[in-house]
């Protein structure tokens, strides 16, 4: 398997941490998204992702080459290709909290502060970058807060981390990066701090991959 | 089962799509987004989905009652729950492109055009809704559009509707309501024919649903 991706992409971190965790091997290949407009933009980037995005995930199988984008659809992958250990709970009602949590990250918050978004926000609009971004974190995290707070913990959802942490800690990270305050999220924090334990979350921080910048 | 939808909200929207196609029964609970400030955001709703969105699908078993929030999580349990008749292919490489072109919807399109999202590009930045939205639709239906063309069809993925087609018809919606053109996407709107014709689809779509305003 290859991935590409870029060590500050909070989507392909979550990939990274679910290979880490399910003990999966794979070649790293570095998109910059940001040298000379963005390498993800590239024709021949494009081929293998019409949509021009990281993480995209290379698998060769039955002679064919297969290749995954968008990070959930990823992690569904994986979890079904690679049951053990899980990302997801054994009960139902749990499954779909894992995923509910992921998709406010996954669809509420990241989407809102990507490079695109925030490039028309500044450079169209003339807008302020951080204000911005912590409001659409903000209303995420308290979300995720609420939903967290009764959790058998100590992750998000279950004994066990589940896609809810794995998009979870990424996105706490960027929020730092907007210079977002996060006492208000003390469930979020505890679980942030259970994960970084695991040497699959630490091994998949941007500080650790081939393309880091410091 | 109850549903917590606005008839022309297009998450809630894909949830109707599910639930009528995998023929389960449910009670519809309309939550206007518009009246009074929008009513998802009333504390008693917030009790039900503390992210005040809908849909939210509410769930009575084993002496509890389980609340559901984020349509793509809701997707994967109804799959789960009811996996016939399916909603996603049998093939592990095709489960990921019907999972990765319902998220070109659901996280790159859908979220950038939302209630709240348009309310500050609008009235925080000065900026011009139709335009703001147009560029993400169009973005994102571009790579659908190159994804879906190499499709057995005449769905997006495979000869069955799956999570992709669910996404895509209520797109199209909005989309049009954007006032988007979508020439440019010929296989899109090609499912988008193949699906009307069924009844789960069409029974789906806001002008029958109770709450339709015409």
């Amino acid at each position: 398997m290859k991935l590409y991706s870029y060590f500050r992409s909070s989507s392909s971190w979550r990939v990274r941490i679910a290979l880490n965790y399910k003990r999966l091997e794979y070649a790293y290949a570095p998109i910059h998204l940001l040298k000379d407009g963005g390498e993800q933009h590239r024709d021949e980037f494009r081929t293998l992702n019409p949509q021009g995005m990281v993480p995209v995930l290379e698998i060769a199988e039955g002679g064919k080459v297969h290749r995954l984008a968008q990070s959930l659809a990823i992690l569904e992958f994986l979890e079904e290709a690679h049951p053990a250990p899980p990302l997801l709970p054994v009960d139902r009602f749990l499954r779909a909290r894992a995923r509910q949590l992921a998709e406010i990250v996954n669809s509420s918050i990241q989407p809102l502060h990507n490079l695109l978004v925030l490039r028309k926000v500044t450079e169209e609009l003339g807008g302020e970058r951080n204000p911005w971004a912590q409001d659409f974190i903000r209303r995420g995290l308290h979300a995720f807060e609420a939903l967290a707070r009764d959790s058998a913990g100590p992750y998000a959802v279950c004994e066990h981390p589940t896609f809810a942490d794995v998009c979870l800690v990424p996105q706490l990270f960027q929020a730092r990066r907007f210079g977002t305050d996060l006492t208000p999220f003390p469930t979020c924090l505890a679980i942030e701090a259970a994960c970084s334990k695991l040497e699959p979350f630490a091994a998949a921080g941007p500080d650790r991959q081939p393309d880091a910048e410091h």
